[in-house]
């Protein structure tokens, strides 16, 4: 499991009145990239739901906002996995500016099911197209 | 069917690096008070999707933004039906600083599926309950 | 000026408990190929604000909702220019999802003074870059 | 410093298509609660950053999302200070729905230049008012 990147533009609906981007739409521009990650596996969120009624959430995260990002900013979204559990991953993630550190976070995305939110494990299909 | 008001706050959420509430933000008001109109008539949107099956979506939205609101603003958004169609309801919106208008909207809420989104006839009772 | 386009994919922060695109999203989509357009056009709007103290702002606009967008969807998000008055711009803008028109804007960008909001012509120097 | 409460309605703003509220609107709640929390110990944030050039910002933040709220959920933010050190606050808060305790946070609130966002010292007259 190698390290993934995704780009993100900064627009007007990320940034707020202190000039910069909003704290919460780090965490957006951070899914963005698990998504896309995991599409790159050959996960689609939303085939996944229907098809064996699951959804990975984040269950715990930790974040430290180093640097402010601005208008126009084009930033670079790391994914970094570092461990698979029977229900849920452990990933690291960076938001980059050009060559700075703007955010580290630590996320642990649990797999739980699609309707009731009750931790399940991780389909073995899934685990293997992660691994890669 | 009399007009209805409901206060919204402004946040650092809903304003942008131009140092006001970003244009969409406003939608955003606009439905939290043609929520709690609903609310305060009986009508409970989640219990309406669960038990009913039906959802109001916005069908078609006129704009006119006249001046910009800004941090920490104090606002009170407006809900003034003017017609209940077969399938939707006209409505008429306002967003108010203090003494002045900032924003008129006329709103179509179209009455639909849950599911498929398929346009269908607002249930008598539900009419009954906006006309008290 | 031609028609732009620009793609959008539709993540979980854009959709709602509808399962389906939150209306005030699209306005978010329509404001990025807004700003893509722009940028094409060689006009940086944290530039334009910091250099010469304008900001476009929207002040009209007429929404037809006429599908939903859902998650995973690859959007195509258009922008027609129609006519460049003293100090705004009128715009035709279409969301699409693959052949299927989801959403038509009408709308209205103002040029304003980025401290007080005034209307202020557009500079010549943007309107011949908009025009080439 | 005692922990202070600020009520915050479920829309349909704040929910995805997973049909539960979007992780990061749990961080807009937090940072609602936390603005009015300063605004009860007589602290407005657009006063602050216009009169005395400061703002604060998240500069840490731990989460634990331990289940869900749903569309129409009236929750409970809390706003716990734990320590006030020179440049930042150390805050616990909590997301609750009736008795269930739907999230943990621990953040830390650093006190920036308005402008370089450069760690300064909390003026003594901010602390005082927290203090009361």
């Amino acid at each position: 499991m190698s390290e993934f990147r995704w780009p993100v533009r900064v627009y007007w609906e990320d940034t707020d009145a202190g000039g910069v981007v909003y704290h919460a739409s780090y965490l957006r521009f951070l899914e963005r990239a698990r998504t896309e990650w995991l599409r790159a596996a050959g996960i689609t969120q939303s085939t996944l739901a229907e098809q064996s009624g699951l959804v990975f959430v984040v269950s715990r995260m930790q974040l430290h906002f180093r640097a402010p990002a601005r208008l126009d900013d084009a930033l670079e979204i790391t994914v970094k996995p570092l461990q698979a559990r029977r229900a849920s991953l452990e990933l690291e993630q960076q938001i980059l500016c050009q060559q700075t550190c703007l955010l580290t976070a630590s996320v642990r995305a649990a797999c739980v099911t699609a309707d009731a939110f009750k931790p399940t494990p991780i389909p073995e299909s899934i685990l293997e197209k992660l691994h890669r």
